[in-house]
């Protein structure tokens, strides 16, 4: 009972998230609130019943229920190829793993590529998650600027200058960015490549949102452009199109890579779970994705334009939030005179929950910033938010 | 085109197994097989039709496939903490953690514990999954004999003096082991206690078969045994006793070590999904598993017996056996003339599968044994599956 516990050098690198002390203090809360907080789906947008239709026959037989090929159920891999075929993200088999959600295909790619001191560029702000996994792999991380065209191909250049190394891995989300809402420009993508391959180093393209664009023309993916350059690893997941409870995504990575992604996976967690991957094969057997995305536009279109709407009623003048083309996020900026984390518990309290600026960026770079994400909440609830939050900043 | 991939060091140590290459040579063969290859519960074991009859309430609305809590789904957590009561492997809340799979919790733990170049014991034979997981994440490995009593003591120390320090993680199968299929009598178990605080080491304890236990007297988990000294970390599963499929088990672990496994288990998938921690918490909450291992224990019991008595008909003089009390695995040894490896396409061209020694031990100390499941097939077959063994050996 007395003995001390030998922990690796990386445990104290095993970050939480401000994302996670908000949510569980969000999670105690009894009374009404808005939830401008989380990144998942609206409530409406997850096809429950169509999968418990599919579930009637898919998961009807002990089969359902047996450990699962490593590299994805067949029939799971037959239906992601057809889905994306004549997509930015069209792919061949010999690309493809299934993965416990779009997070392991982050954990996956730190774990094939990250030496402990290896030199990782993450977007400023960025995904927590993803900048907390290549912490965990010791990586030492250095944040690049982020504007309304993506991210800052010349604050790249001047990070790794400054740092007099090249980058191992430049961890990036592309298209509808978590957290700002921004897409990279085509000419950005092309440039980003160029240096990736002048350098040597691996592109981590983590695009979760693509698929949800409702506004704007389409940009070729980071996947597209590399035209098959091993440097480019994709991560691709089910969570926002179609349910993050399933855990199911996917990694479009170089050939090369598959028996090391495959035997990676293996100490990690075996297989995905074999029912939800009968579930999104059915999904798609049955050609539901289609109609699915084309409501889930129009209303999440709807609901940002109803979030940019009260932004504007309540914050013309004191604030600046970005025009994401799809996705689920909106980035507010503030004048100093707004903290956005001593804010938090006061909005809480006023009913409305966000995300700080400051949990998207291991520097703590944001803290006049915060995160909406207008995907979950209807448009009347959205403005009665975003009163709410004028409300508790008055009082501040 | 031409880049070349700046893959981790760690990299070359992601190793596949003999197994994934027995079983996929497996899965091409159109004829019929007796598959004693595979640790996966009988397809009549698995209890899809309760698990159906669950999921039609459990999964009917939106709120089954949205994100779950890291740490796992309340209902789930509370289900486990009233079945383990009572049992060898009765536990608290705040030592409890839902995982994907028992294999995500060995890699919770390497990733909480293993530094590149420590120490790791294994069992020789051993799980090979998680001697890889721990070769992931760069240990060094040192292989502990294993004999009718399980891990032997005296061999720990002999190696442990051989390395002339002593190991970071003591990974062990104590119950039933995979895949010698033999326990750790409870004298050894508690002298492995002494040890591993006497040295500061962490005891892997891995008991996926604990609940399968069908001749013999129960012997104190070493987690029971543990009275809470944080050097224990059990790893638990469902795997074995409702579905592998689902990817669900259970970390139960010093309560200060709950926020770095939620922090790990974020980076690595999130959470665990779902429909399967809402389908497992119905089955438990209805009061299906009481019957079910029941049923479960006979048959296997039966089953293990005519394996026993088809293998005494066939190799009496020529091999010997292991005789479990429990799980799924019996380890087959014979003499030098017989080469499992080679041997192994020929049984299969004979129609019958099994796993070569070699593959439970990164030293391949095992040629001339082999692994058979008893537990996925039916009496009948079982004979059947022996019978043609002993041709293929008998044509060499």
């Amino acid at each position: 009972m007395t003995t001390s516990l030998p922990l690796a050098a990386r445990a104290d690198l095993l970050v939480g998230s401000v994302i996670d002390s908000s949510t569980s203090l969000l999670a105690q809360q009894s009374h009404d609130i808005v939830r401008f907080a989380m990144g998942s789906p609206a409530a409406e947008a997850i096809p429950w019943e169509l999968l418990q239709e599919v579930g009637r026959s898919g998961l009807g037989s002990s089969s359902a229920f047996d450990y699962a090929a490593t590299e994805g159920e067949p029939d799971l891999r037959a239906a992601l190829l057809e889905m994306l075929e004549g997509t930015t993200d069209r792919t061949t088999d010999d690309r493809l793993t299934i993965t416990s959600g779009g997070m392991q295909g982050l954990d996956l790619a730190a774990k094939l590529f990250i030496d402990p001191g290896d030199l990782v560029t993450v977007e400023s702000p960025t995904y927590t998650n993803g900048s907390a996994t290549a912490l965990a792999y010791q990586a030492e991380l250095a944040e690049i600027e982020v504007d309304a065209e993506g991210m800052s191909i010349d604050a790249l250049r001047a990070a790794v200058d400054r740092a007099g190394r090249t980058p191992k891995l430049i961890y990036t989300v592309p298209t509808f960015q978590n957290p700002s809402g921004t897409s990279m420009s085509l000419a950005r993508r092309t440039e980003l490549l160029e240096l990736a391959r002048s350098w040597g180093s691996v592109v981590l393209d983590d695009d979760p949102y693509g698929m949800l664009r409702f506004a704007g023309a389409d940009v070729p993916s980071l996947h597209e452009l590399a035209d098959g350059d091993p440097l480019v690893f994709s991560v691709r997941t089910f969570s926002k199109i179609i349910a993050p409870g399933l855990r199911l995504g996917w990694v479009d990575a170089d050939p090369s890579l598959q028996t090391l992604l495959i035997n990676a996976k293996q100490s990690m967690d075996t297989c995905a779970n074999l029912p939800a991957q009968r579930l999104v094969a059915g999904f798609l057997q049955r050609g539901y994705l289609k109609d699915h995305l084309a409501t889930q536009r129009t209303e999440y279109r709807r609901r940002k334009e109803a979030m940019q709407a009260a932004l504007a009623e309540h914050f013309t003048g004191r604030a600046t939030w970005t025009d994401p083309e799809g996705g689920f996020f909106l980035w507010v900026s503030f004048g100093d005179e707004v903290d956005t984390e001593e804010l938090f518990a006061r909005a809480l309290a006023a009913g409305v929950a966000y995300i700080p600026g400051n949990a998207f960026s291991p520097g703590r770079r944001f803290p006049h910033d915060l995160r909406l994400c207008f995907a979950s909440t209807p448009t009347d609830r959205i403005h009665e938010g975003v009163a709410r939050l004028a409300g508790a900043i008055d009082q501040g």
